[in-house]
């Protein structure tokens, strides 16, 4: 392929593509391939002469598509939406062609100082504390990660590694120090809520150290509070363990509930006093305990100033993500990272090569991003922001989020409009509704409505008209219902409610 | 920006991108600006209100571009390759616009199964033993992962967790297993040669294991041999520490030599027989050593017949990699990941949230490839790798790998048409040739001639027709061509040869 003949099928990708998105309402939300569809319709080996693109456009629509469910629908209300724009595909396009694996500076600058820059505007956007600017007082920072479970089993690993550099820092004998710090470790401890995202676990698998989750009560909207925090820290502690790490959630996973962050912050200071803490305290088992915000959805809200009351408590911990991803319009895949200080990345995870080394580097002068992240190589993600931020504006981005927060509200009224048949059990909070069904009398027991509810959720997934997911917080079986997607009008979540109705209605007569 | 004004956009960026690929040769290699350029350029903070399209790409041109490094450029030959082609572009435009996180089966069949078959694909075409497919007899597959540092630190973290998981399964109290494993973990200890990637030793550093490095000599051309993996490992035991994971490279990052696989899968027959070890051996302390065999750049010669006697003995190992990024035509991430059991991956690496709960993964019939990797989301990625092998066909990537070779070694051959100058440390090997300056004289000191072969190497840099990489083997400071750029040809290749040939002379009369 000649880079006229690249032209011609680009061309004619980007006119499928289109039309792709004008009609991506018609289709139906959610795949309904069996398992193992696409191996009936494959060679079982790859060709050994090249074919044309002709015939592997074909393939997009009777072999690709059939496989896709359809995020970009208005009908696509599952989980979190994973977000596209124009803008960030254009940003896509270009850094493709741009390739190149930039794990340095000299490997193509922009790839770093562009990263640098985009992410200094989204802080202040954010209107997240000063220490997180690369310009900052504490020399922060951010970093554009993959996912948000990246970003946090990399924090987890810098803050295992600054806990226990700090605990070891009177051993001089660096073999000495090494067995200190492989004891040390086995009695170290990650925390997140039974609430916080799976990645915090799994985080700690990877790191090799202990999870422990600290309860969350309905009572208290199913977030964190600093009382519970305490519980189970004095717990570990009285078994000889030592927590060095939490999660807080900034909008969890099942209900966008925003953990204490206040009081999670004055039990912290109250235990492990970080500016107090003297070098003898660390060695003998008062660590300072490193608090990662994770605000993977719920975070893109904060470019809205209803929001920003929320975040100068984050000066309080030592690093913060969004996934750019979900609802700020950038495509997949992209995970803000944000520390209070550079340095506790770069002492944990930078290791040199002879063949790496460059002018540049070794003046200080460059950031290495490699550094602060599991990767090696890097894309060039920083263009799409770039195109999003300036094609939208900061107005924009702002209206995209009260538009979601606004229909969602707007939902949410419609249940209470059918108390017959709907319960909320959380929200709105950020654009996520979750309920229940009624249950047919008031004596109904939770196994009861549980059954109905999940009922009727089978009935909607088999409908096949919208896509939710549902979730089971406090022993109840609930339906989320998140209209964030880029297309998503006023009339797309009246049609929702309107088929939630039928089926439910459905559902009560024939329990 | 709507679907037509985004069809305009994509098109005017599409001629653009040719332009820039047809003219690739015209720019200057390697970027020139000086740190801290760009953020002269643009503004402090994020614009309020929406740019339009024109505003934005004319900054594609003044603002980006000049801090790009041109690595797909004919006088590109630093590092390896990062090679870009027009199919993987395509590739990549539709998985933009099919964007979503697709971290199970059901956020698109299609983005699992496609990955699924060509992983098989490749398998076949590589010729890895039939263990490393997914239909094979052990249950294994292969995974796209970012980079190859992603890739080892998953095995490691997988080789760890089996190991230790052998080593305690006679306990079956959880909170009694937990301790165990946490102090036995302090004993464990990755192994790489000097010579393996810097990846390995950050696997370690995420893993929270120990790291030590086997030596190489220059007399077996830099590659592990098993005498010098089976004192390593003995003075490893006489300490009481216990080796549980090894990487072994085909191609190393200096010099691409391949390490004797052979004697070292021996050496760990002898050591610690996997096929014999009884749970009790186990316990004490003698788990089998996990080989993870790091192809990250070489392994797509397998593609070639001619290297395939290569891979047989790869099947008494545990896990395997190549980076289709680097030589293979698939633009930056993909590393494909195989492992012989993908038991030992979600066993490692999985967790579950009620929120992910449907009826297929329950099934037992789709993979979740969120747990074979560190990130949770995932992107489209088999899309560019099945569109790159369709259209160049195996009989297209064979001439690819084919015109790499043979141009490197028509650039050794030009080397040694001048023995006054230059003097070969390493190679050709997979494309890559490592070479240093002639000293003054025969007495010349190996220090001498380090200082000259810097001095060439700096005016190279300095020059900027064309950008090398160097490294030091053995004490030895060497420069490395390799010339594996897709655009390159033989003209390019005599070029560098007499830009070299130019500065060496003027190095050595000015000596």
């Amino acid at each position: 392929m000649d880079s006229q003949q690249f032209r011609e099928a680009a061309i004619s990708s980007i006119d499928e593509i289109v039309k792709y998105y004008d009609t991506i309402e018609d289709r139906r939300v959610v795949s309904s391939v069996e398992p193992g569809y696409l191996r009936k319709l494959l060679p079982e080996e790859a060709p050994q002469n090249g074919e044309t693109w002709a015939d592997i456009q074909k393939d997009i629509e009777t072999k690709v598509l059939p496989g896709i469910t359809h995020w970009q629908s208005p009908n696509f209300l599952a989980w979190f939406p994973s977000s596209s724009s124009y803008p960030a595909m254009l940003g896509e396009m270009y850094s493709t062609a741009f390739t190149g694996a930039a794990f340095n500076w000299v490997c193509s600058p922009v790839v770093t100082e562009l990263e640098t820059i985009v992410l200094d505007w989204l802080a202040r956007a954010f209107a997240l504390p000063p220490c997180y600017l690369s310009t900052g007082p504490t020399h922060g920072g951010g970093v554009i990660h993959g996912t948000a479970s990246e970003a946090i089993a990399t924090v987890m690993v810098a803050a295992r590694d600054k806990y226990l550099r700090e605990a070891t820092a009177h051993i001089t004998d660096d073999e000495e120090r090494e067995d200190a710090i492989a004891l040390r470790r086995t009695k170290l401890v990650a925390l997140g809520s039974v609430a916080t995202h799976s990645a915090t676990k799994k985080a700690a698998q990877i790191a090799g150290v202990r999870f422990r989750a600290v309860p969350v009560h309905a009572g208290d909207g199913y977030k964190m509070t600093g009382a519970e925090l305490r519980n189970t820290i004095a717990a570990l502690h009285a078994k000889g363990l030592e927590v060095f790490y939490l999660t807080a959630t900034l909008g969890t996973t099942d209900t966008c509930a925003i953990d204490d962050f206040d009081s999670i912050a004055d039990v912290l200071d109250e235990i492990a006093p970080a500016a107090t803490l003297t070098s003898e305290q660390k060695r003998d088992g008062q660590g300072e305990i490193w608090v990662h915000v994770d605000a993977a959805y719920a975070g893109a809200a904060l470019v809205c100033l209803e929001y920003q009351h929320l975040t100068p408590v984050l000066a309080r911990f030592h690093s913060y993500n969004t996934n750019l991803h979900k609802w700020l319009l950038v495509n997949f895949d992209c995970s803000v990272l944000y520390v209070r200080d550079r340095t506790w990345l770069t002492d944990a995870l930078s290791v040199s090569l002879a063949i790496l080394k460059n002018d540049h580097t070794d003046s200080g002068l460059v950031t290495d991003y490699r550094d602060w992240q599991i990767p090696f190589g890097r894309r060039f993600r920083s263009l799409k922001v770039w195109f999003v931020i300036r094609m939208y504006g900061i107005s924009g981005l702002q209206a995209h989020i009260r538009k979601h927060v606004k229909l969602a509200e707007d939902f949410a009224d419609m249940l209470r409009t059918r108390p017959d048949l709907f319960e909320i059990v959380t929200g709105p909070r950020f654009a996520l509704t979750v309920f229940k069904l009624k249950g047919k009398s008031q004596a109904a027991t939770v196994q009861e409505v549980n059954a109905l509810t999940k009922k009727s959720y089978d009935d909607v997934l088999t409908d096949g008209q919208i896509f939710m997911s549902s979730t089971v917080v406090g022993g109840v079986f609930a339906i989320r219902h998140c209209p964030a997607t880029p297309f998503v009008e006023g009339h797309h979540v009246k049609k929702h409610f309107e088929i939630l109705v039928s089926i439910a209605e459905k559902t009560l007569a024939e329990a």
